[in-house]
Parts: structure tokens; C-alpha cells; sequence
């Protein structure tokens, strides 16, 4: 087992053992937010005719070459095309078809008129000025090309994709399974949230947390019974979460004291140690372990220290889970909004909010950022790194930070 | 009916007739993502107790003013407290207590000295330093203090507000209602996802994008059959709508044409227009109609002009009608990635997408920018604002711009 190794090899570690879902088929109104598990290619154009953008005429742009305000051009009007319908004639030289927006344009002709740029007279419709070939006509494929990629294998899919996955007839997608994931909360302090506050006693609120941001990850957690700190009755607790879960995730019993038991309880059910302990703060005591090919993440037991290992290792693990492309945060600039007074003799993630202010990327810090302060996690959309052995820091510092989803 | 108004007289004429929704208590778990129809005020301080953030001993600050290297000070160890449980005795001078992480804080003890920096002898802990009192003890209410507003009304609820909703023993959660909303597309040519294409048909996708830009927001939308272009057709099935949903989004008939029937279908269920037609670019032919107090939004068929304006004016409506305090997109302002070649006689809307680089806001073009093109919704989040008069705008170009969620 690796000990005190950083951020980075500990994501390597994890990856490492990342497993590829079960791919299904799920009904276009219920694929939002899921992962498609193949390339999304057209077998349409969209839309599928050339049309009018425009109630008007269609008709052959050279008929129009000598049309003028003083000498307008009369083309015999043949027929009258709603959208939705199919044009029955083709048009020839002199003639024009009255278009409603959205129908095809017919055959022989190539340009649009609008209507009110139109006089019709005994049967005709006058033209005032000269077309090009292609005027007011969308063409088949604008939108989307029959065998166009229009989205890849491992992305999320999204309003707009849904749309055009209707419009090219596709009423089910490839998506990949969403990963089911276990969590558990350990200590004997722990109480659920409907009981009565006891003396000594705080009520469970990691698993909450956790559940929800998996939630918002399109991940199905459940919340596993707390338990007491005894290495036997977390590796039972382990082993049937295992049994259920492509995942597992706890909080708590991964210091060093005398009831941190949960490296104790790895061996226990003899689930190999992948690391203990991440060189940063919060969140430093940490570990990952596996078993049967799967992870489990154990975060501590402070709300804040297990949410920002769970933002910095578990939300981009979960995300390649899903089958993501996008699986790692982007990493931005941003000028912190306000001072910082602490020094930070290790390598430090500050939680904050991106505030875009005057084109600028601001970092404003949500609060306190004590290990135990869950309230700054609310609205917390960044985490920002401060570099081992620095100072405090003042207003207008400029930090690299990871943008969260 | 006013005609050809501006886009915040429209959003003001809306916002006029939005309505509260009923609320009701959700659980815990199901809380997530929905809007707090309450102030959530702490009864109780979180953490409960002052605690001790490490194994370690505590004791009377002031019985260690002498302690150093050469000179510790010995304590009588009377008690071991582990989390979870509550401490038995007092700690009086010349005493100390074995603590370990979590547990809380005996009375008579002000601080806490780590294990590591003690030795043990004769059943007396040595203090080789000094400390100061509060040291190394979490107080009670550190996270949140008793009679905080944790959260308040029209917020929308996150993972952490639930983890702190937990930790404050709050199982059912005041929330307002989920809006309902019919969505109906109206045209001759549409069919429907499942059926093959026909000359002059196109399948329907903008039922399909709304309902899931909907799910996004924690509504619950619901698509009614498409509909032909007769306003008869048109004016029941708005009728229809209007029975189950909060409100009513229509696509397609908001042009001046022959067959554009919305306009004469409010008139004919006794609707009252409120506005038609708004001067923008995409989507100037929309309009909104209000009856008994609902409100319908007819977009444009066009998806790119329906979808624009459905951000621009629904998004904001939905958000406030399901009771958010956030509803208005926030405006920021953006540097153009790429060159946009158009010139723009009206005040037009260009979709694009945020990139942070270097800490600078800059928008990515999406894609074609045609009335009738979706793909460049996907990836979407901005809408940047081109004035009136504009000529073609080079990349490097300054924009305000909407950030859309």
C-alpha cells in the first residue's frame, strides 16, 4: 500500500481500475442526462428536402435576370404548395409555384420570393428584381448532413440532442447503464436523521450529501445502514454494499486514531489497499481500496475534507464509470475575489464560486473552510489550488483552479 | 395586442401574469433540486457540541503555563472519551481526558493537545509546551450557529443544503410545486419520431428539446398530440392544455402566412394576446396569449428561433413561476472566439458556448446560426447580444451576454 502519495497518483491509482457499464437501450424521452454508449451519425439530411423559409413563390432564377421595378417579370403561378405536402408539379421555364413556408420547393425551380415583394395579376405572379440561384431556399442538410457525426460515444446527452435525435426517427438510444452506488457512513457518533439528537451525538449528514451529488451525476446511490467503528461490522457492511454496487463509498475511520478502522476492515474482508492518505488539504486522510474489481473510496469523516477528495477523485472516477469522455474537470484561472489570511505550508483546495464579473474569471471564497464546514460547500462551483508552502493570500492572487459541474 | 415590442417588454408582460404554485413537503432524499418554498432557520448548532478535532488529550489550558521540554507538566488521565459518547466526569485541575476525534469537549476542559506530542507514564499524560485555551476544540456551531438562515426561500436545493438539512434532523422539506407544462407543436408536416418519412414531412423535434430543457429545470413537462394548422384544431387542443398544465408552449404558426393559425386560435378560445412579435433575431415571430390566468408561449417552428426565445422568455418565466429568487439569466460579458460575418440590422442573439482561457470569458460560436438549425444549441449556454446596427464583428470583439444554465 502507497502512503502520503498526491492528488495525481491517486487518480492514476483509481483509473486503473475503472470498469466499462453494461450498455441498453432506453426510450428517447428518458435518454437526457444519460451517456450515450455509441456515435450518434445521421441517416437523414435534416431536414430532408430543400424548402422555403418564407410564404412566397418558388420559381428558376433565370427566369427573373431581366425583372425590374419598370419592367417586372410574370410567371404563371401552377400550383400552391403548404408545408407538408408534396409539390406536384415541376417548374418550368415561366412558371412559379406559390410556397408557404416550410414545404418543399419543387423541382425545376432553384430561388424563393417572398410574397410581399410580389404583385400578382390575371393568374401571374410579378417579379421587380433579379434572384440568384439559391435565394431564400434552405437547403436539404442544413441543418444536419446524412452521415453526419452529430455526437460521439461517451457524451452526455442534452435537450437539443434529444431534439435531433427525434428528428432523425431515433426512438431509442444506446446509453450506457448508470453506475449504482453504495454509501456507507461509519462512527459511533452517528445518528440518521430522524432521530433525536443524544448527548456526544451528531446525525449523519456525508451520506446525504453524497447521495445527492451522485444524484446530479446521473449515478443511482443508496444509502447503506451507519455503522459503529468495529473493522468486522464495516467489512460486513463492505462486503454487502459490494455485492449491490459497481461502487462503494464511506466516510469516516480513515485517520490514524485508535477506532479508524477502515484500512483494518480492507484487510478484514481482504480488499487490496490501493493508498492512504493524499498530500493536500482538507482531506488528507483518505483511502482507496479494491475488491472483485471493484472501489471502494473511503473519505474522511469531516463533511468538507470528504466532499473535496469526493469532487477531486470520486466525481471524475464515477464520471469514466458512466462511460464519459469529459471525465475530468476543466481547469480555469481565476483572480480570488477576497484575501485569504491563512498560510498553507501544504498543497491546499480552497472552495469557492466562479463569479464572472467584467469578462474576468473571479473566485469567490463560499465561506469557512475548516475541515467540518459543510455551508461552504453551498454554491461552491470551483476549487481552487494553492501550492504547498505558500503565504496568505490576498485579493486579486491569481489561482489555477478545477471547475465542478 | 401590441405588436413588434422589445424583448423586456415581453418578459415584462409575461412576468405580469406568472402565478405562485401550491406548496407541500417532499422527503429528504427527494429534495434535491427543488425549490425551498421556506427560510430553513437552524434550531440547533451544528456541530452540537464543541469537539475535539483529533486523538488527543484534553485538558485545563492554564494548568500548562509552565509545561516545557526540560519541565512537562503531568496530568492525572481520569476518562477516555471515543465519538460518539458523552463525557462522564469533570475535568478539574491537574486532570486530563483521553479524547479522540469527534468526541465532545468535557466540562472544566478549554483545549486539547494531540496524542502525538504527549508521552504517557505512571497514568499521568506529560505536556512538553504551553497552550492556549480554545486550542485544537472545535466550538459548537462552527459549521452553523443555532437561529442561522441556512437557506432561503426560492433557493434551489443542492447537495450540501441536503447534507445540512440532515445534519439538522429535517426529514421532510418545504418545497414548492413542480410547474406543469403542455407542450404542443402545431403543423402540417410534422410527424411524429416513430414514423418514417413522407414527401414534404419532417419529423417533430421541437416537443421533444423543450420537454427535456424542461426536465432540466425540475419541471414537469408533458407533449400533447401535434396539431394541424386549423385554428378550430388548434384553439381544443389549447384547450386541453390548459386543463392539466400550468402553462402552454406551442411551436410552429406565429408567422404572417396563410396557414399561420395561432394568432386567430387565441382569438377563437377567447384568449387574450398579449403580445405578438418581439425585435429580436432569432425568433421575432412568437407571441403570448393568457387565458384564465395561464399563460401560452407560441414560439416559431423554426427550431433555433423557437429555442431562443424559449431561453430568453421561458426559461426566466418557469424558473419564477416554480418559485426561484435566481429566475433572470445572469448577464456577463463575453470576448468573441471567432469572427461573425453577418451584419446585423436587428438586435440579434448568437448562440455559443463559454470557454475560460487564461481567466478570460470567451465565446466559442457554437455553429450555423440559421433559424431553422439545432445542432448549434448542443453545448449552448450562452446567448450573447449583438445590438441593433451592427456591422460583421470580428473575433477579440466585446459582447453582453446571457449565461444560460
Amino acid at each position: 500500500m502507497r502512503k502520503n502519495i498526491s492528488l495525481e497518483e491517486a487518480q492514476e491509482l483509481l483509473m486503473e481500475h475503472c470498469p466499462s457499464l453494461q450498455t441498453g437501450y432506453v426510450g428517447l424521452q428518458d435518454s437526457l442526462g444519460r451517456v450515450l454508449a455509441e456515435d450518434i451519425v445521421a441517416k437523414e439530411n435534416i431536414p430532408p428536402f430543400a424548402r422555403s423559409p418564407y410564404d412566397g413563390y418558388a420559381l428558376r432564377a433565370e427566369d427573373t435576370v431581366k425583372a425590374s421595378p419598370d419592367s417586372p417579370v410574370g410567371l404563371e403561378i401552377i400550383e400552391e404548395v403548404p408545408a407538408g405536402y408534396a409539390p406536384k408539379k415541376i417548374v418550368l421555364p415561366g412558371t412559379a409555384v406559390k410556397i408557404l413556408t416550410g414545404a418543399p420547393v419543387p423541382e425545376g425551380a432553384d430561388a424563393v420570393i417572398k410574397f410581399e415583394e410580389t404583385e400578382v395579376k390575371d393568374k401571374k405572379v410579378l417579379i421587380f428584381s433579379k434572384l440568384k440561384a439559391g435565394q431564400n431556399v434552405v437547403p436539404a442538410g442544413e441543418d444536419v448532413a446524412q452521415g453526419d457525426k452529430i455526437a460521439c460515444l461517451g457524451a452526455v446527452i442534452s435537450p437539443p440532442l434529444v431534439g435531433l435525435m427525434a428528428s432523425l426517427g431515433i426512438t431509442e438510444v444506446p446509453v450506457y447503464e448508470r453506475p449504482r452506488i453504495a454509501i456507507i457512513s461509519t462512527g459511533d457518533e452517528l445518528l440518521d436523521v430522524y432521530e433525536p439528537l443524544q448527548p456526544g451525538k451528531i446525525r449523519n449528514s456525508n451520506s446525504y450529501t453524497l447521495a445527492a451529488y451522485c444524484r446530479e451525476l446521473e449515478a443511482q446511490p443508496f444509502i447503506l445502514a451507519t455503522t459503529r467503528d468495529k473493522k468486522e461490522e464495516v467489512g460486513l457492511r463492505l462486503i454487502e454494499a459490494l455485492e449491490k454496487a459497481d461502487m462503494v463509498i464511506t466516510t469516516g475511520g480513515v485517520s490514524v486514531g485508535d477506532y479508524d478502522v477502515l484500512d483494518e476492515a480492507m484487510e478484514y474482508i481482504g480488499a487490496e489497499t490501493l493508498y492512504w492518505k493524499i498530500d493536500i488539504k482538507p482531506g488528507s486522510p483518505n483511502l482507496a481500496a479494491v475488491k472483485g474489481g471493484k472501489v471502494i473510496l473511503s473519505l474522511s469523516g469531516n463533511p468538507a475534507a470528504a466532499l473535496v477528495v469526493f469532487h477531486l477523485l470520486g466525481v471524475p472516477y464515477i464520471k469514466k464509470m458512466a462511460g464519459r469522455v469529459d471525465y475530468l474537470h476543466p481547469k480555469i484561472e481565476v483572480t480570488l475575489k477576497n484575501d485569504f489570511s491563512k498560510a498553507s505550508p501544504r498543497r491546499r483546495f480552497l472552495r469557492g464560486k466562479l463569479r464572472l464579473e467584467k469578462g474576468i474569471a473571479f473566485m469567490e471564497v463560499t465561506g469557512g473552510q475548516g475541515n467540518g464546514v459543510l455551508h461552504s460547500m453551498i454554491g461552491c462551483n470551483i476549487l481552487a489550488e494553492i501550492p504547498a508552502g505558500s503565504g496568505p493570500l490576498q485579493a486579486g492572487s491569481k489561482l489555477s483552479a478545477f471547475l465542478l459541474d
